[in-house]
């Protein structure tokens, strides 16, 4: 692997990253909805107009995938990434329909190192994506692992 | 919709509820991977073998994907579902090899009115995912919204 990709010390608190957009049309929502989340208002028309959120829209775990997506492809696939061992916090803040356009911003928030681990680094992660009219529709407060271009000495 | 459909009165705190077991395939885990976390230790036998985690193994959004489909076919349909604001936390504890066998196990935790909508109430729920080991593969702490069978009085 190329010696210049990122490592965990290439992280610093404040670092604010514009990772692309995706524009999820009706076709994928559904696929995505009939696979794993399929609820009405994921599905269909007519059901979704009736529901709380006035129009077919993604599901939150949809919209999440498509953030991981954005991040692995103008990202993550640059790095020494290790995966992850979970999230602080989670927010759907609006509904995502159809020819919605989601730009994802990814904001360091935290950096320590792994203390079982001496070879592996964690940033503390804030991830935002807004739609086209500007508005929040997810917030995320997670971990990431890295390896450390300079291991902790053993003890 | 049928009138004995779960509302939010139904739940209280510390129901149990068993929703069934999934069994994703190498060609599952590598068909989500594929659309929505192309990291190689999620595709590539080989490169997965040499990564922490010592074999190819499911994107923690496929976990979870997953376990939102358990529960909309094992408990969600049988509801007045209104969707979810989000989680207070999420962890993906150990992978998720091709042909475990995960079960679904959803405790409550909470539940409190909706303030803002006197006709939706929420519960908080633990959603905890174990393998055919019995080792924990995920643990979520999350938020659901239900139709109240009798909406609060109007203030």
């Amino acid at each position: 692997m190329p010696a210049n990709k990122y490592h965990w010390e290439d992280f610093a608190v404040g670092q604010v990253r514009e990772l692309g957009t995706v524009t999820p049309t009706r076709e994928e929502i559904i696929a995505f909805a009939s696979q794993f989340d399929p609820q009405p208002f994921h599905l269909d028309n007519e059901a979704a107009k009736a529901s709380v959120f006035g129009g077919l829209c993604a599901s939150g775990w949809h919209t999440c995938a498509m953030a991981m997506r954005l991040i692995v492809t103008h990202f993550l696939q640059d790095t020494f990434s290790l995966g992850s061992p979970g999230l602080e916090s989670l927010k759907w803040l609006k509904p995502v329909f159809p020819g919605d356009t989601l730009r994802l911003q990814v904001t360091v928030l935290e950096t320590k190192p792994m203390s079982r681990h001496p070879d592996v680094g964690m940033t503390r992660n804030l991830w935002e994506m807004f739609n086209q009219r500007g508005d929040k529709v997810l917030h995320m407060d997670g971990w990431s692992m890295f390896r450390r271009r300079t291991p902790a000495s053993a003890v």
